[in-house]
């Protein structure tokens, strides 16, 4: 019996950027019960494609998107890979040191507040996010801590104007990769209609960080990856 | 024996609206050895021409000033006066439950991510913004608890990212803005050069809550009031 069959619907604002781990979050809250908002934000990050992603998903899921931009802010961030332009994409897997340059600072609080302001005017329930364990070594905003002290912190900001029993979703945050894929699989993620890599190009390059997650979560999940990749061709 | 003899400068990104507080706090915040960087912050508020008195405040300060636009945040919120056109802007006084419409949901916390999003490229040492007692009633985001709940996330959010010794300043947490105009009346404060009201016309209306607010304040601190205000002409 799920969610849906025992309580009425309640609402969230998921903050999705058309990757895997969003939209696996997006389809799986819909099946819990929750009319979905799917807020995209375009942040100066070199990877935008990602939001077409997002905005199809929002139109399969008949799901309200909306997408707000904010990308003054990823223009004044020196040294990121993800939004200068100076800093190349490494190749590598997340827990390279390497990967820190792929950092943005501070960007799920900033993604989650705009989502949190979003949800207080509109009397939303909860907003989500996807982090995941393997986000841990690399990105502090994806950690338990981060995600406990966030709650809080939303907690006492909108004191009084939160809806009854709010919550900050990230029912992913010590799940694998590989967890997702397989959750994402049992509920019909398409997952070809998803981006996950950090460089922006015409196809997934196979190499960056988030593609080389990307393949091995497959793998470990023993599930099939439709991604057609630079490096490889299609898998 | 002030700061600036002791110490190394520092640097400080200031939320500033160019209002009267935040103005202060920049002027206060140079006098005290901080380098100092001004953040302003076009989130669609009706009252937008503070910007530009802010523009003049880091030009004569000999600020860099930094300008983001996040207007689509505002156009998103419903019912809040602030950006809200159809929702008129109250007179009255901050302890009124009429004044509620003016709150931005979430806004302190998004400005201040903002804030630490620079700051942490940057490697500056701080933020700061104005937040006061009068404040209080009204904005759960310019309470002491809010204050305390963002240092907490801030700190796990950017662990390992954060210049050493990181602060989110407010220094005029318990003060009241009687208080803020004395110190600004001493740090030599042109207020004249201020914006504080809400209705963003020609001239500060003297009648919404922020305007009630800063003629009290000039009128309990003791200090001239240079500020023309539509209902009474000049003061």
């Amino acid at each position: 019996m799920t969610r849906a069959d025992q309580a009425p619907r309640r609402d969230v604002v998921v903050v999705a950027s058309g990757g895997l781990d969003s939209t696996t979050l997006a389809y799986w809250l819909g099946t819990e019960g929750w009319n979905l908002t799917l807020l995209g934000v375009d942040y100066g990050q070199r990877h935008c494609t990602e939001l077409s992603f997002l905005k199809r998903t929002a139109a399969v899921l008949k799901a309200p998107y909306v997408q707000l931009e904010i990308s003054d802010f990823g223009k004044r961030l020196a040294g990121t890979a993800l939004t200068d332009e100076r800093v190349d994409v490494p190749a590598g897997t997340y827990t390279d040191p390497s990967m820190k340059v792929t950092v943005v600072p501070h960007r799920n609080a900033l993604l989650l507040d705009l989502a949190v302001g979003v949800a207080v005017s509109t009397r939303a329930e909860a907003v989500a996010f996807g982090a995941h364990s393997g986000d841990h070594p690399i990105y502090p905003d994806c950690r338990p801590e981060f995600v406990k002290a966030y709650a809080q912190m939303v907690a006492v900001s909108n004191e009084g104007f939160l809806a009854d029993g709010f919550e900050v979703l990230a029912p992913f945050l010590n799940w694998t990769k590989a967890d997702i894929v397989r959750l994402g699989a049992e509920v019909g993620v398409p997952f070809s209609d998803t981006w996950s890599c950090y460089r922006g190009g015409p196809r997934h390059c196979g190499e960056c960080g988030t593609c080389t997650e990307r393949k091995e979560a497959f793998v470990l999940a023993g599930v099939g990856d439709p991604t057609e990749y630079i490096d490889s061709g299609q898998d």
